[in-house]
């Protein structure tokens, strides 16, 4: 299957990438190279040293003998769009290629509007060249399960059933989500419906949990095959920053009372999801959508979680939440599609955290320790930072 | 009252600003102008000639005494807007300003891509100013009933109640909407209620259906406030299109099998519900819903309005629908909430068509009628019309 995976050089492409290839698809990628921006722009960087996304790829045909086609370029440019897309000829297409952190989306008014404009406006053009070229090309768009926010009521995979004045119809999901990030793909996801819809197009929305981990199978081969793992506020993820503060001595840092409650998964979990939705395709108009996470904890178990595994003294600390949402809630969601095509899922329960913790070990003098404060504040809604 | 029309230029933000100011608020107006732009790029233009903003301006000043306050530019620029709403020092903001006709979004790529930015990104310059400025201002914001698509269920007012495993909640009305133009509210809306939520906006998003007429007390007073009217397929609205192909001896074009069912309006009590929402201001924190419409009819029951309401001979022809929607389908919606702040509707059958047929009579000479057919298909994804 030839698979064209956007975004190629970011946390989870670049490990998805190499684990399609190692599979045996024909894999491309495509990326703009923002994220790498992005660490100037905020001054941070992964904790992990990370070749250039060239590098990595020549490292891979190396080490594998396997050949991964690699494109520079930006979604926002539609040409370039059109021009890898109809030049690759994929199958499917795997859609990381959006701006995905929450705080990054709220530092600021031109930080949302960026957010919503990158990540809608590349997906149009994803959806329009798919239209234009060939209609068959399944596209597998990341989406996030933050987009469900915390409802009340069992979250399902994308869709639910609703009676209401006697009558029933089977709706999109509601959502309410806590981030103009987290907005950016809700508006994704209904744009996608509506292109199944109308263009008939193929459509798998993986609504992910928090992905915690940085090695796969394909990232162990080599450093240079290594992905980024990321500590700041900004972009580090919650169970990632707990590890990486626990070897650093600080007390993990749990934004308000911590019974705040989110789905997560393994890194490794990440690219087998992706291979199952490429190669068990979307029909044709079928808006599908999996809810890819494992598990559900709050972030005090989290942080008990990575306290408990840690070889020393480890302190948990209550920051005031930077965030606006709720921390009592309801949360339960559905996970059964991914695991009805074969998922066995790596529990945290049974994840070896200490290899993770020797890889943080290895780089912990890398850490710029004024990076992990949070920074950003959901209540102010400021013009520019600068 | 200060109160800010954004999009005052417009067919129903123009008529709506002296509404407004007839009643005794203090108006102001903002417009890019580029409502007139689409004009000269599709080669149509108002049936009833309409004077320049400025020009309009100034002749309701002389006509009624009352001045409104003038600003050209646009909310794309974020500076304008916070300039604009910081000088202007509204108590409510009543936003009109999005580009808001189906076709035009679905022409091709470029227009899907202008539409969504323009209107995703102008409201969220909105929300920021307001969030940095004032967060006391009500924003009056202009949604579309079109929002809600065509679910087997009945439609309420933005907000549901669910039952399901045996929890309950109150959820944002889950929508289906059929154009880039309806989905770029519907991403409007998603903003919204998060603003709300993490800054203590005050919101109402008015759910408008199809409105009709051209004529209020405002705009009767003399020619130069007369409102445009426009009969092209792409920003020609379906009653009114239809009373002007029965001035013209055209058949009246129904698409598809006329059983889609729609919401619609009168423009009288476009712009009394705008005033209704303004004068009962949202609380702090709320993101409040109106459905503003007043009755539904299909497509084939507006055009046998027409036929039997016109002094003549008048035929209707059912041409292939250019749109992709569904054509029988249920349709019932709750709009309780703008009656029961006092909104006593004009219904269609006691509307006077007779005087709308007058007006267009006396513009009949300036149809072009090429542009009466429908050239924009649903099932397209165009890269550029040209």
């Amino acid at each position: 299957m030839r698979i064209l995976v956007l975004g190629g050089d970011g946390y989870l492409g670049w490990p998805t990438a190499m684990y399609l290839s190692a599979r045996g698809h024909d894999v491309g990628v495509l990326d703009n190279g923002v994220r790498r921006q992005y660490d100037h722009e905020l001054g941070s960087g992964s904790l992990v040293p990370i070749e250039s996304l060239r590098a990595r790829v020549k490292a891979f045909e190396e080490v594998t003998g396997d050949h991964i086609a690699c494109y520079l370029g930006d979604l926002m440019d539609a040409e370039c769009t059109y021009d890898t897309i109809g030049g690759f000829a994929p199958d499917a297409i795997v859609h990381f290629a959006e701006q995905r952190a929450a705080p990054y989306s709220m530092i600021d008014r031109k930080h949302a509007v960026y957010t919503q404009t990158n990540n809608i406006v590349g997906t149009l053009n994803v959806m329009y060249a798919i239209g234009e070229i060939n209609r068959d090309i399944h596209l597998v768009k990341l989406g996030t399960m933050g987009e469900y926010g915390t409802p009340n009521i069992d979250i399902e995979e994308g869709w639910l059933e609703v009676t209401h004045n006697g009558r029933t119809d089977r709706v999109l999901y509601p959502k309410r989500p806590g981030s103009f990030y987290h907005l950016s793909k809700v508006h994704d996801s209904h744009n996608l419906e509506f292109g199944c819809r109308i263009w008939g197009l193929r459509v798998t929305d993986l609504n992910q949990g928090i992905v915690y981990g940085q090695q796969t199978e394909e990232t162990e081969l080599e450093p240079r095959l290594a992905t980024r793992l990321d500590y700041d506020a900004v972009f580090g993820t919650v169970l990632n920053r707990f590890a990486i503060q626990a070897v650093l001595g600080l007390p993990l840092s749990v934004y308000g009372g911590g019974s705040q409650t989110r789905a997560v998964l393994d890194i490794r979990d990440t690219v087998e999801c992706v291979r199952l939705a490429c190669e068990t395709p979307a029909d044709r108009g079928e808006f599908r959508v999996f809810n890819q996470a494992t598990e559900s904890f709050s972030l005090q178990e989290m942080a008990k979680v990575v306290q408990n595994s840690y070889p020393g003294q480890v302190d948990i600390e209550y920051l005031d939440n930077p965030r606006v949402e709720i921390e009592n809630h309801h949360y339960a969601f559905t996970h059964t599609a991914l695991e009805s095509l074969g998922l066995k899922p790596h529990l945290l329960s049974e994840t070896l955290l200490h290899h993770m913790f020797d890889v943080i070990e290895r780089h912990r003098d890398r850490v710029d320790h004024d990076l992990l404060a949070p920074t950003v504040n959901w209540r102010q809604s400021t013009r520019s930072r600068s």
